[in-house]
């Protein structure tokens, strides 16, 4: 077997000696050791490797060696490969005629002889290495085998002679895959977990791992076996939770003793060998590698900083982690839930008075904000000013007076029988999660809406706007602290990825993203399980009818389109009714789009109506978001309303005729959230409905369609007062009977 | 190499000659060929294999092999194989010294001769098969390796020849592996796909897989490449479908010709293949092997009958598919929503109607299925009797009248702007799924709440109730053909998998399912991006303050855990304040549950106060479902909300006192969808809330929270009627003011 030898310069400032402070760093290791422990390369019954994992950590290791970092393996699976294989050679001993009478659903439970470990590891470790000298050949690595026992680390000579070996290896651009000398170990004890041919195993590699990790100075140690990572408490025990990240200082507080056989099982060896490399400078992270779904990145994703398994670290960061943040959050929005609608109004015209009396210290961060901003664009959006903060302020006070009656109002009263009075009230939905990106403008507005409805808040902005965010955070809990709420808004910080806050879907209730339809489209792909509140697509169409207004046509498509083009309520498309094609109106539309510098792009039956026709369309479900359109041609009304069915995104669509027939045909039968008639589809907006503030504009079918305003932030419960009642009562054999009266709703029901 | 045989018994019946009619049959397949496209086994650039894919083909095949079926491979990847390796060697030969001055990096740019196919493939082809035998060998799987040319098919000798080697090697348990025999083929063309290093490729083995299939009667060829499957317009278009099940008859429906090109891309020699596949009685599915989700399980998954890729069948299935279903459902459902509310009352009651006319059918299909049930709990919940209909019709009455004014009811009118109004009014959802169980009667009360509110239908009933199911759906198409929208209430074959359905997240807008909680936990863990409506666990407390009435506690605990233990309102723990332990009160709780032999748990404080405790709960979140109870300690009301808050589910929680105050913070504070004072845990329900008919219980925080009625079928929608009106008009040069002022309901706005 020949050999490529690729040298590459090693950056000396590449090496961290100490461990990483947070999972983000990791991208920068450099070194790393991965441990795959027996569960990752062998299948159940521990007889044969799992050949899919194996190959996908050979992909992994070989695809990040390619990124110019230095991989190590550290593996199991000899014995497995080995048991294999001997039991192959035994079965070919015995006669064959017994092996054809038994027949080869009976070959499992032909009694093979107990296999020594030790054998078994001699006899597959050449296997195993020649598989993975065949699989990293695929990727132009070249591997070597590096046997090695745990007191070949406690010789110094001898220790020394590996490092220089490892070092060598690792200088040739060589992936070492180190395994336990098993055939030189002592003979395994009786009833360890060495017994017999069905539960034969090998111990885990952790301690061998940990100590070559630190040897050998890796920056990351990423230790597989098939346990998710460190559990606070013996897993499926209830509250269990896997725990993100773990500091040295809080092992106190995991059980160990007479709990560690049910919770930590084989864990405390591996958190020993975990804390012993993270003395020794080396970050480690405890993932399993066995699960389906992630197997084939599992590694990758560790590197990347994703939130995978346990990572142990040394230093502790400052704040709460975010778990702790949103149990904080929902505690204090309890309370704030329950304060009396002035107080959440007193808090919310609090804060904006701060906005005000502290526009200093804020356009002071916010300055801090715009010295880093890289373009125009973006300076735009962050940009505060006391004009803005004044208006911003005027805004929180009018959240503040819609939000009067938001929780606790009652819905319905109805009286089931005698003394047993139901009531539905409006309630808040608990802990949302807004995310938004760089304009900082949205943190007090969201904040001023999760307060007025009671909800608890994380709040998730961009990192361009780190340093305002968090002035007006500071100052929204300033706000809070005069009910002593203060922890019912949280900031999250930008170093958390929103795929993971995504994932909180026990502690999270409902998702709000603010921003981009990109941001919104990615948040609901993200979300498992959790509610997104917004719109990921406004495809609108405006249908000129062949009974319409000309002057109405001009304005409305006008203002549809050019108003402010990248808006999700922008009209997106033009459907002409087919008798005003050849018409001057026609030609004056297409006068006007051209004056306004609106591109248009024809539909496949406008092109074909034209000798010379613009570019043809490449899809009918296209957003623009600019001075682009695309015009059709439609024989009737029904077409229209077919056409939109289609091709729209049942946001906002509008009809502009004199015929208030059609209209209302129009009207009734298109099934879009906001259905129009002679008017801009610009009017699309929360505070142009006049809903006061705006939460989004939802597109979903459930709980909240088109503009929202703050009861999308409600939900309702249900609060029954009887008098000792049993449903056994209203049987056929009970005394009572239901009544089901409704009573009237003695609060004022006004609508908002 | 040595080599195990193992022999079992073919069983003749297990073999159709015929192709399977749909893709629930393919368990039944026995001998299978699996096609692996170069796609599939080499990486991107065809230089070096596709491990990770390789190895989990190799998984799957040895799995179904073990499982006693016949496993045929046909591979591509020698050239790939031979190509990396060939690479290596001329890198060899290059200066040591160029390779140390160009470094690693530099190394693809590296300027490598030409390649030829067929070399690479001879080169590869030893490498490949030692692969694939290293990896079977995991699996105790001999291989053997068969080279062919299509040319061998021609020749009848060298056929049988073919044949009775293959049939030898299936006869003794071996996986033939069979590739082309490239380096005895013609040179590749000039212009053809194999130009230079970087597109070199070997042209698919599709035909040479269906000769394979056919010659060897397979039952099915799985074809796995890069491309989803085929479908009904060139992807990427608008509206461009995955066909599921594609039927020769329909091949001239597909864009062949100029439009291929883009479109079917390679597909139209796969559909060749596979076409002359079918005709040879061989099934085929073809399918995307190189999907980083699916690739582990592809392959069972087709042999599982899953809906993946496009499946060709001979037999076309007589009834539409449930997409064609679907797009009917919505297409009716338009027409049933755009009706008079009298209209839709007509059918329902025209359907209530029926049900007691046509009993006597209803009746005799019921029989059927009852004739068939397994057991006695399944014969209690299929069976219906003319008493039963009798009062199924009394109830869809009252649905009809009911629902009177659920759609198109005005819930806001504003006065946006002068001549500029806007309303919010009730609509349907959309397109529902319901799923139940065994139980008929369901069928007939979803169809009328659908009705009543508008929404189209796709019920999918069990099984075992298909007979009494098909003649309920006829008489409800009939009731629903009277307004000529018999398309709306679709019955989904019982054939189709829960699974499939809930992928049809972009023609679906809401699933209800209906029973059991493990029922509701399996579609909501299916259900990507669909909302489901429905409540997945029933962990109810009542909690026994220190100020109760004692017959009210006797009552109500008796009513909450024994009414109907199974029902998701049933009470699981009984939370009681810790001055009430040591009274009489306690002793007859106790002492009740006793005599309604209801299982008592102690939780874990209960426990420490007794000296001998009944057996300790394993979690306090448990829902037994059954009469079973866990009895646990709380020291204050604060505690019992705070343990209802950690273990609870938010469904219906229970205080019993005599203390209004108490009462009241309780309500206030819990945040549970029911909260009642003095009252069973069995009113929250539909019916005894007196909302009329009952969709279902929900725990989702959005939408509708609890017992739900037919507004939990209804969305809303934005109408806006102008005269021109635009956005631009009102803003700060504009000429016109927001007014926006609440307008009267004109419509009754009743509670229903």
């Amino acid at each position: 077997k020949t050999t490529v030898v690729h040298i590459h310069v090693i950056n000396p400032s590449f090496y961290l000696f100490n461990s990483f402070a947070h999972r983000g760093e990791l991208r920068k290791a450099k070194r790393i050791v991965v441990k795959l422990g027996s569960a990752v390369v062998t299948r159940g019954d521990e007889c044969g490797l799992a050949l899919g994992r194996l190959a996908s950590v050979v992909e992994q290791v070989a695809m990040l060696q390619n990124q110019g970092r230095e991989m190590m393996i550290v593996t199991s699976g000899a014995v497995a490969f080995g048991k294999q294989r001997l039991r192959h050679e035994i079965l070919l001993s015995q006669s064959v005629r017994q092996a054809l009478h038994s027949g080869q659903n009976q070959l499992k439970d032909m009694s093979v002889p107990v296999l020594e470990a030790r054998a078994c590891a001699a006899a597959g470790q050449s296997g195993l290495m020649a598989l993975y000298e065949a699989m990293f050949a695929q990727y132009s690595t070249c591997t070597a085998q590096v046997l090695v026992t745990n007191l070949d680390f406690h010789d110094d000579q001898k220790r020394r002679n590996l490092n220089s070996t490892l070092q060598e290896l690792l200088r040739m651009n060589i992936v070492p895959i180190i395994n336990t000398n098993d055939a030189v170990v002592p003979p395994p004890e009786p009833n360890s977990d060495l017994q017999g041919v069905n539960v034969i195993s090998i111990k885990d590699n952790d301690s061998l791992a940990a100590r070559l990790a630190v040897e050998m100075k890796a920056d990351l140690l990423i230790a597989l076996s098939d346990v998710e990572g460190l559990y606070d408490s013996p897993p499926g025990t209830d509250d269990a939770k896997l725990i993100d990240i773990f500091y040295p200082g809080d092992q106190l507080s995991i059980t160990y003793g007479t709990k560690s056989r049910v919770g930590i099982g084989g864990m405390e060896a591996k958190v020993k060998a975990a804390l012993w490399a993270l003395q020794g400078g080396t970050s480690v992270v405890i993932a399993n590698g066995t699960h389906p779904k992630v197997t084939g990145h599992v590694i990758t994703d560790i590197v990347e900083g994703k939130k995978v398994g346990t990572f142990f670290s040394e230093v502790k960061p400052a704040g709460p982690t975010v778990e702790q943040q949103t149990e904080m959050a929902r505690n204090s929005g309890r309370t704030l839930a329950a304060l009396h609608p002035d107080q959440r109004g007193e808090i919310i015209c609090h804060l904006a008075d701060l906005l005000v009396e502290k526009k200093e210290e804020i356009l002071a961060a916010n300055k801090m904000d715009m010295d880093l901003a890289v373009n125009a664009a973006l300076l735009n959006r962050l940009s505060l000013s006391p004009a803005k903060l004044n208006s911003l302020a005027i805004g929180l006070r009018q959240i503040a007076v819609a939000s009067q009656d938001s929780v606790g109002r009652v819905l319905r009263r109805t009286r089931v029988a005698h003394n047993l009075e139901l009531e539905q009230i409006t309630v808040p939905i608990g802990v949302l999660l807004v995310i938004f990106e760089a304009r900082p403008d949205c943190l007090p507005q969201v904040s001023a809406l999760a307060i007025a409805s009671g909800n608890a808040l994380l709040a998730k902005g961009g990192k361009e706007a780190a340093n305002t965010n968090r002035i007006l955070h500071e100052l929204t809990q300033e706000a809070l602290d005069i009910h002593w709420v203060k922890e019912a808004v949280q900031l999250v910080s930008t170093r958390e990825e929103v795929e993971d806050l995504c994932r909180l879907d026990e502690m999270i209730d409902l998702i709000i993203p603010r921003g981009s339809s990109q941001l919104v489209r990615n948040i609901q792909s993200a979300a498992k399980g959790i509610p997104v509140l917004g719109h990921s697509e406004g495809i609108c169409h405006v249908y000129i009818d062949s009974e319409a207004a000309i002057d109405k046509v001009i304005k409305i498509v006008r203002d549809s389109k050019c108003d402010y083009p990248a808006a999700c309520n922008a009209m997106e498309t033009l459907l002409v009714h087919r008798d005003i094609l050849r018409t001057p109106l026609f030609d004056q539309i297409i006068d006007m789009l051209r004056t306004e510098q609106v591109k248009i792009h024809a539909g496949p039956r406008f092109a074909s109506y034209l000798t010379f026709s613009p570019s043809e369309v490449k899809s009918l479900r296209t957003e623009y978001g600019d001075l682009e359109c695309c015009v059709e041609v439609v024989d009737t009304m029904q077409e229209a309303i077919d056409h939109i069915h289609r091709y729209g995104s049942s946001h906002t669509d509008v009809i502009v005729t004199e015929n208030e027939d059609t209209a209302e045909r129009f009207l009734q039968q298109l099934d879009s959230a906001c259905v129009f008639w002679n008017a801009s589809s610009r009017f699309a907006d929360g505070y142009r409905f006049g809903l006061g503030a705006e939460v989004g504009i939802s597109t979903a079918r459930i709980h909240a369609r088109g503009p929202v305003g703050l009861e999308g932030l409600l939900t309702t419960k249900w609060v029954l007062r009887g008098d000792g009642h049993t449903a056994a009562d209203f049987s056929e054999q009970g005394t009572m009977k239901y009544l089901h009266e409704n009573l009237p709703v003695t609060q004022p029901q006004t609508s908002n």
